[in-house]
């Protein structure tokens, strides 16, 4: 039991932190933990969420700060009634917080007409401060798209199960297929595999990391068909269908590579729990005919299967 | 002797500089050292000084270069008079000063109303020149502000103390807990431990670099045990609370590892000195029971702790 | 062949998808691959293009775009009707058009001249959200230059053929020589070739990684010349120019090092095929008669051979 | 011969290109070579250059680009004649071309005063195209500015003199001292030492990559004295002060670490030629006492040693 423990530890949890059903890993890639009673510490990481969140939530986002921000200053500007403004002839009062608010937009963006300018010391420092800040708050804005922008995607695209397919003379093997969808040169690629089940008799999870065909390529531009071979070595060697199933069997996925386009290192995680893994089943090609020039792959293949006869 | 004076040069220190009651590495993770006869080299590294002072100072020190510039443009403009800006109706010298310091924030941040505008060759070349300062310098500024708001938080937060604590079968052990607090994935981190204390007999400072546990986890997401288990070979084999005291004791800890979201290398370092650490005590499962969906930790159990019998 | 479909995965291709004739890297070290079917996953990514597409199109695309996007907002100023912007004069609806432009213009750019200044809400608020936009834009734009600018080029240049030429004792070698243009430096650059050519028994083909004199060196400063000797182990052991040409054999070669001057990671690949490759002929040295205080190399002389008696 | 040979490729160089007298590396670490031929290939490169030269160049440069592409623009401008700039009254055609030179100048930084302002279709183009290169041109410039500004110094400072000097029982040792004058952390540092001479039997540079008490510290954030071993595998065995000066011996030194606040791999090259040894010579110790407090050390004495007998 102390070595599975230490087991345990190689994914960073300690183990009782397991019960049965749990999945470690979702589709997505992201650990599946919740962390509680952060109040104490900086709990949010404003400028990661800034990065992951949703084009629309960001734009939105900025929209409503630059709205705000206006609001705000086109209440300063109103405060200090009509001759505080040039230009300004309004009629009424909303018509005058209006304006005030045409002339905080045109001193924020740092446009500035004229047609509306200031007129008294109260508003002329305010718009200096204004046009200041509005200065650093746009290169803060235009920093955070450029990084957005800029930001590698996850080109990576799993098959939607991992296969249970006859190997090599006598011998199954347990295979996933992914492919790289982008036109990045992906290099010294490497893929790690971790059998993880619950085991009845402990009541602990274990986790095995276990051995592959291959571990490393050099180039990951189109696909990769990762095996394991389930020798007597292997947690799945002699395991049925159903053992998995009873036993949470989760196969979990970590990969790494550099990518050559954005010159950043990459990492990734997948996991397939049992219902998310078909017997007997094995992939088709996913290469096609080539008229002898350039090697073509067709990417819609990337998880059709056909059936095979098991060892 | 010549040993351990390799052994000293681990960290990149010389050993004699060591007295029997330095503190290594604060609290903090910096290096206790202070650095002279630098004037003839470039002591300060201006950039890095900005970057890492507070936001508050940092705020404070731009905005105070803004005015400053602008008090000299507007001293500048002040000296043509009253006819060298188009607009200016100016009562008395003071209010001319603030126009002329009005016009120069408007010329600094491109605003440009225009109700103030250059009138003569001096001040047009004046403004030219000033606008052009004033795009170059809050390009600085504000590659600053982003550099220092896309800069990686320390999301380390390491348990009060360090424990002597039971180990396994007969064993004690020394044992940290350190949390990542952000959400940021940290992968592929590695922990060294470094014991140093004090030799009453040949007056030099000892270092040595034990064994752990483990040293290396594949995902750092949420909380690390380290553990050096005090055996045969462990410098603490045998000791008391007592000896620790009074050797001045001090535990470095170094870690590492790579932040996936921020994609950069990340190092820390730690230490706990012998009035930091606590014996016979052994930590709080810092896990809570999961609904089983997903995994849940309370960070403010990080470092409770209960009484444990050494062996 | 078992053993072969692994070397195969070595580059990340499935052994497949080769025919006899197919180039697996392009001179300009892209791999000569197609990717179908991808509608269904982001198949561009438009970063990626941004920054790698010539100068030339990408001034004329962000050029086009400025001018698509101001005569949107032309259009919608032009809607407002001459009242809408103070200070038009309009003859005629293409001056009304055109003035409209111009206004636009200069509010995208936050230019904001004042001539021509809003009137009305409608072109208030619509001249608040271009200055906004423009301002995002402008960033954008901004930081695609200066990502495109600040990238590193290709600055490796390699012979233009690879030579099989006498090596030592009784040996022959592939060889062919490369130079680093930059005034970067290269460190801790290496090399890895590998050797495919097609199987006609097996109607498969074969991907060998080979033994290289020298794998790695720790500055790549000037030129270097990689020699693979031809000796048993070697796949091109016994092998004459006629077989090379018939087994369409293809030298691949790839390059890791990192750039001190541009900090980052540098890969590079290249091919040579059978064609590219001449048989008893040698390098003449690229070093040139130094003037006893600094190093020569003349880089004319690159792909320069002459003739030499193979073993 | 063909073992040294394997040996000079270690450097990145040909072995013929040297002669007896050749400095390898010069004191500023840059390598001692002039590469021509290269009008052929892009022989420089300018974003290099731009972020390499010194500040007082650079400031000089961009306000001469500014300059001139003001002065072509004012010239546009002025070609419009005085009916092409609303706000003109201009005396004379010096004081029209002035004008146009201060609206360029108003329009390139977009600071638009309005004072002056674009009359004709033709000046409205041309403003909206300078505005246009404007703002993308001050990206760049301040892109640039911003990466010089961010980047590192090099902040490593090497003793004047390698010093031959006893280093334990029986052996001499080669020693130099270098220290960090940043407050950056400096991990993960690694040192390595070739010996270069000129062998008078085979007329060539030998290169001889030589053994050292510690080639790698974990931090190295003040000082650090690196020693080379003289036994019997050193190169330096048995030779007097007059044979490495005959033999033209150079110490080459080869650093590389990973900068904790720039978030960079640093490298840096350093050597010694026979002139800069001194032999029977010891460092004095760099560390102050201490205060008990914090560790002191005094960079001035650096280089300072003081006489030791050699065994």
């Amino acid at each position: 039991m102390k070595k599975q423990s230490t087991k345990s530890q190689e994914l960073g949890f300690g183990q009782r932190s397991y019960s049965k059903g749990t999945r470690l890993i979702t589709k997505e890639g992201d650990f599946n933990v919740v962390k509680e009673g952060m109040s104490g510490w900086q709990g949010r990481d404003i400028y990661h969420e800034l990065i992951v969140m949703t084009w629309v939530k960001f734009i939105l986002l900025i929209s409503a700060v630059f709205f705000i921000i206006n609001f705000i200053f086109a209440c300063l500007y109103y405060w200090a009634g009509p001759t505080g403004i040039a230009g300004l002839s309004a009629q009424g009062q909303l018509d005058l917080f209006l304006k005030a608010f045409y002339f905080s937009t045109q001193t924020i963006t740092t446009v500035g007409f004229g047609s509306l300018s200031p007129q008294t010391d109260y508003v002329s420092l305010l718009a200096a401060l204004e046009s200041f800040l509005g200065l650093l708050g746009f290169a803060l804005a235009t920093g955070l798209m450029f990084a957005r922008f800029s930001r590698p995607r996850r080109n990576l695209h799993y098959s939607s199960s991992a296969l249970i397919a006859p190997y090599k003379e006598g011998l199954n093997g347990l295979m996933f297929r992914f492919i790289n969808s982008s036109q990045n040169q992906l290099v010294e690629a490497e893929v790690d595999m971790i059998v993880s089940y619950w085991s009845a008799k402990d009541e602990v999870r274990i986790f095995k990391s276990v051995d592959l065909e291959r571990r490393k390529i050099n180039f990951f531009s189109t696909s990769w068909t990762v095996v394991h071979p389930i020798n007597e070595k292997s947690p799945l060697w002699g395991l049925t269908e159903q053992d998995c199933q009873e036993n949470s069997l989760e196969i979990i996925v970590m990969f790494k590579a550099f990518d050559d386009t954005y010159v950043r290192q990459v990492y990734d995680r997948m996991s397939y729990v049992a219902d998310e893994m078909k017997w007997g089943e094995k992939f088709i090609p996913i290469y096609e005919p080539s008229d002898n020039e350039q090697i073509r792959i067709n990417m819609e293949k990337l998880s059709s299967t056909k059936q095979a006869n098991l060892f």
